[in-house]
């Protein structure tokens, strides 16, 4: 059953609207490894969290800041990609993870608007070619790929909307409407879940969104 | 060339994060109609800005609100369409518009991400659908769908994502990492502008992103 955990193998921060919820607080915490781009150092240590590693290309940082941490710092300059492909690449390539190991995303989403739609891009992106098992959450709720049919944890009046990517079938079994392989992404958008889980066909890739609150 | 006005045939205003800006106030006070989806009103009325309609399906607006603005109100309860779109319908059928009549969007970004993502989707449904000339502006920067050739106002180091929809040609003129038909969404991003204006040429639909602040 896919649903939110409170441990996961690795916590990435970036520079978007940092979660402030107890949730959020609990998944920093109880992380095997945390990673903050470089943009979200200064609020990270606000909450009393230091990270395991700080990836950036130096543009986000005070001086003072790179000075303190610079055992921790590690510069990446390199263009292709941005803060969060460098964070999630220097976890792949320094920790013992295991096989598909899991990664929550923080301060992905929110501010920069074209941030957040190229992080939920990436977040396609490290599913289906670097192998791990994403999550993106805000105060809001949570995104998470997944690829074929699956399960949902749920629960009634859940807020839960699908945003398929390359399915031909698509359909569902405790969404309060039935799902199809939309053409349009806002279609796929407003359903609601009806019990505590739902169930996903598809012969494709999809991203699903459940909010923290019922509506 | 394709820039942010000041002043829209109509804005239309929904229950997201509602932009504070100095730009967002000056282009509610100089539209020609402001609409707002019901979950707006209050946060608009708080702005001292009265509008000429209020759309939803009063699900997201308070019963005495809902008996105060009645004569303003309209309930729609048809499940299809989100407020965006209804707010958008009824511009479109009561308003005395011009051919292709230029939208603003305010509110219709920030909090849920997938209201968000939802949205931006239904930008690129409107343009080509409901042929208006659509903008979605929030306090970080503006989207605009396009189509085809096109030139872009733009000041130095003003960053840029453009999302391509469709496009098999692809390509720039005045930013600083030239584009190409990228093939996921990401690819596009963390672009900027060289001078006062860029120009894209393409043989299909997409977004160009630009914020209001240089970097």
């Amino acid at each position: 059953m896919n649903e939110l955990r409170t441990r996961y193998d690795v916590v990435v921060v970036a520079a978007g609207e940092m979660p402030k919820s107890s949730l959020a607080n609990c998944i920093l915490r109880n992380a095997a490894h945390v990673v903050a781009c470089d943009g979200a150092l200064e609020s990270l240590l606000l909450q009393g969290i230091e990270p395991e590693a700080v990836i950036g290309d130096g543009d986000s940082i005070t001086p003072r800041l790179k000075e303190k941490y610079k055992s921790i710092y590690h510069q990446v300059d390199e263009q292709e990609y941005n803060d969060l492909t460098k964070a999630t690449r220097y976890a792949l390539s320094n920790f013992d993870l295991g096989e598909k190991p899991a990664f929550c995303y923080l301060g992905a989403m929110g501010k920069r608007e074209d941030h957040t739609l190229g992080n939920l891009s990436l977040l396609l992106h490290y599913y289906t070619h670097l192998h791990i098992a994403p999550v993106m959450v805000s105060d809001y709720g949570w995104f998470v790929p997944a690829k074929g049919s699956d399960s949902f944890a749920s629960f009634p009046h859940q807020q839960v909307s699908i945003f398929q990517v390359d399915c031909k079938q698509l359909s569902s079994v405790g969404l309060k409407w039935e799902i199809y392989p939309f053409r349009e992404l806002w279609q796929g958008t407003l359903n609601e879940a009806v019990g505590d889980c739902f169930a996903i066909e598809a012969d494709g890739t999809y991203l699903v969104y459940r909010t923290h609150q019922p509506k």
